[in-house]
């Protein structure tokens, strides 16, 4: 099966938005084997709508729509699919009761503009929609499918992953697929693919090996039927084999999120004394609900003096190596340690970008507990604010690679 | 005029990376005129390249190609297009000699399969890269332009502005169009119409007020052409004396940009006592190259121990008043100054998402200096993640608004 995505919304064609609906619809309809022919971002038109519709009708099994259903906009788009269905509008009462609670409960005057947004054209059902007042919705013409969801990304999400996922599951249009993940840091996907050679190459028509690189990281992922379970896990060990020292994890987790969860489990906590990556590291672990649980605080230490006088860096050992040392870091972290009461911690210092003065752009991460630290040099190859995440990144990769133990 | 964005790459449609180009691009072009019909991002494939390129000849006098230039797939979209075209490739020297530069200044062999890189379809010009190794492509075909470009940003970014754009103006098919900027922050896109309603309805047709919102702030953009710079300036004046209250600059940067530019014209530096803001400021900051002059570092107080004993707020005020109070962000903010030695300063606390406890989502900022500080309570109605990003814009927002005369 492919599907076509299309993204309705004049501040996509001024560049206003940056569309990330359409990755996450990709990513989700890839893990169930449905392949996208093509994405395409529309104006705000009914003559562009039904355009596209038609387009999509026939190209792919599924067209799916996302945007166009805000309250003033609604008409157009509802009214738009019933006048080329042909049929009228009908109004779904579960979805009229959950707009008036959501509009009661909010103490907001609700109007007949809002009680439209219960009405789908007649031939469509509804795909509740838990998280806001726009509800999906679902058509079968001519045994395609065509779906409408709202661009709100929350609202958006939630649709695709708890009504359209399992609708076309349970009307057969495509079985789960079976999947394991290998996530590595720090060596890129042709070195990867140059050690796994002779295992890719043994791999039947039916498994699929895919490479999906992102800042310092590579995700394996094998995917395959069902009922080719055991073989897959079979060719998952095999991999792992070959790329323990290179492997963080073996879920879609960022290694921002393993970290968090590993300190969860093991009831930890962490901080950080960050130069060059300026606050990265704090910004990333408080992305997660419960953030307060493994992180107190942390020291952002960007000149001399603070990591002087502020953390307490030995001023001796700035003096001799610099701030931009192994020996530098160490001290960091050492004092990190001492100030945070932390049971973890990691230290950055570098250059993330080239200066008048020099091209040396690298930077050294110090990681660990109270037992052992670990110090690597990181050579950077982005540009200031990605290379910020690449040390990031690869500070979290090795504390979780050598404290625990994946 | 208008434009057909397409950009190119399998990695599109299995949604792993979030198309960010082909908004840049929309940006580029809508700022100088010419309106964007639809984007669609398609499969690497001749057959496919050809079937939307046709399509674009048809739709629109502009059509953009980013992606499908890198070195193993040179040859894909380059023969593509010079077959499509009925033309032989021809080697531009200036890109050979350029590439053979890089190659041999990185140590690497320049194979045959790099040579190439400098060969492009011979009814095309070279738009040069001083980026990277592929070169960007313009070609006229029937009145139309064709253009290609490489799919890495910054490459693509560079061409876009610095070849592309001139191009456009030197051949005429466009002119540059004269704006002003209003950056405001703290209100939302209906509540300022309501506010310049009158205003508004006296724009005559030849000027255009775009708004243009994202989290916290909403950027007012006048356009027109160059001769009516008169015109459009008195509409600026009169906006700005109205919108006043709410503004805190005249370009297009960032809040976090304009406040790094005016510390760094004071010869001023800041530093942050960020909770619940988790280090977003502080990465914010430090985004920008020659952060360092402006920015010594941070302390990130998650925890109250952290609050009182790391930072030395009143373990007293904590008691009796919360940590997310007034009185709370107030005393950190003082003993951030003392501690810091900082011009000025920020504090942020509270409650980023809702909890078992409480629906109660809301934070408190200080802002300041030593001479003075003001405390705002910010009501968030984000999610997490954007919400800890509308307490940093808001509290760069006051800062610049009260402190440094916008």
């Amino acid at each position: 099966m492919n599907a076509t995505i299309i993204t309705i919304g004049d501040e996509l064609l001024i560049g206003q938005t940056i569309d990330t609906n359409s990755a996450f619809i990709a990513r989700q309809f890839n893990k169930i084997g449905v392949s996208i022919r093509q994405r395409m971002a529309i104006a705000d038109d009914a003559l562009e709508i039904v355009r596209w519709l038609e387009f999509g009708l026939k190209e792919s099994d599924i067209i799916v729509f996302t945007g166009g259903l805000g309250p003033t906009k609604d008409d157009i788009t509802k009214k738009t699919f019933a006048k080329y269905f042909g049929v009228d509008m009908k109004r779904d009462e579960d979805t009229y009761n959950h707009v008036k609670h959501i509009f009661e409960s909010r103490n907001r005057p609700f109007l007949e503009i809002n009680e439209q947004q219960a009405d789908i054209p007649a031939n469509g059902e509804v795909l509740f929609n838990n998280m806001g007042t726009a509800p999906g919705m679902w058509f079968e013409i001519d045994g395609k499918i065509v779906i409408s969801l709202p661009g709100v990304p929350f609202e958006m999400e939630f649709l695709m992953t708890e009504r359209v996922i399992p609708k076309i599951f349970a009307k057969q249009y495509a079985t789960p697929l079976y999947y394991r993940h290998i996530q590595t840091a720090s060596m890129g996907e042709s070195f990867l693919a140059t050690k796994i050679e002779d295992i890719e190459n043994e791999l039947p028509a039916t498994v699929k090996l895919a490479y999906l690189p992102s800042i310092f990281r590579v995700n394996l992922r094998l995917s395959g039927h069902e009922n080719d379970k055991t073989l897959i896990d079979s060719y998952f060990e095999k991999i792992k084999d070959t790329l323990a020292d290179y492997i963080y994890g073996f879920t879609e987790q960022s290694v921002f999120e393993h970290l968090f969860y590993k300190l969860k489990q093991k009831n930890a906590t962490i901080s950080f004394a960050e130069s060059c990556t300026g606050g990265f590291l704090a910004n990333a672990l408080t992305e997660f609900s419960g953030a307060s649980d493994i992180f107190k605080g942390s020291y952002i230490v960007y000149s001399d003096a603070w990591k002087a006088q502020i953390l307490g860096v030995d001023s001796h050992i700035i003096e001799k190596h610099s701030v931009y040392s192994p020996e530098c870091v160490a001290d960091m972290h050492r004092a990190l340690l001492e100030k945070s009461g932390a049971n973890y911690a990691i230290a950055t210092s570098g250059i993330v970008e080239p200066t008048t003065h020099s091209n040396k752009v690298e930077a050294y991460i110090a990681v660990g507990n109270r037992e052992r630290v670990l110090i690597k040099k990181i050579d950077l190859i982005y540009n200031r604010s990605k290379n910020k995440e690449a040390i990031a990144i690869s500070a979290c990769f090795y504390l979780l690679k050598e404290f625990f133990g994946e």
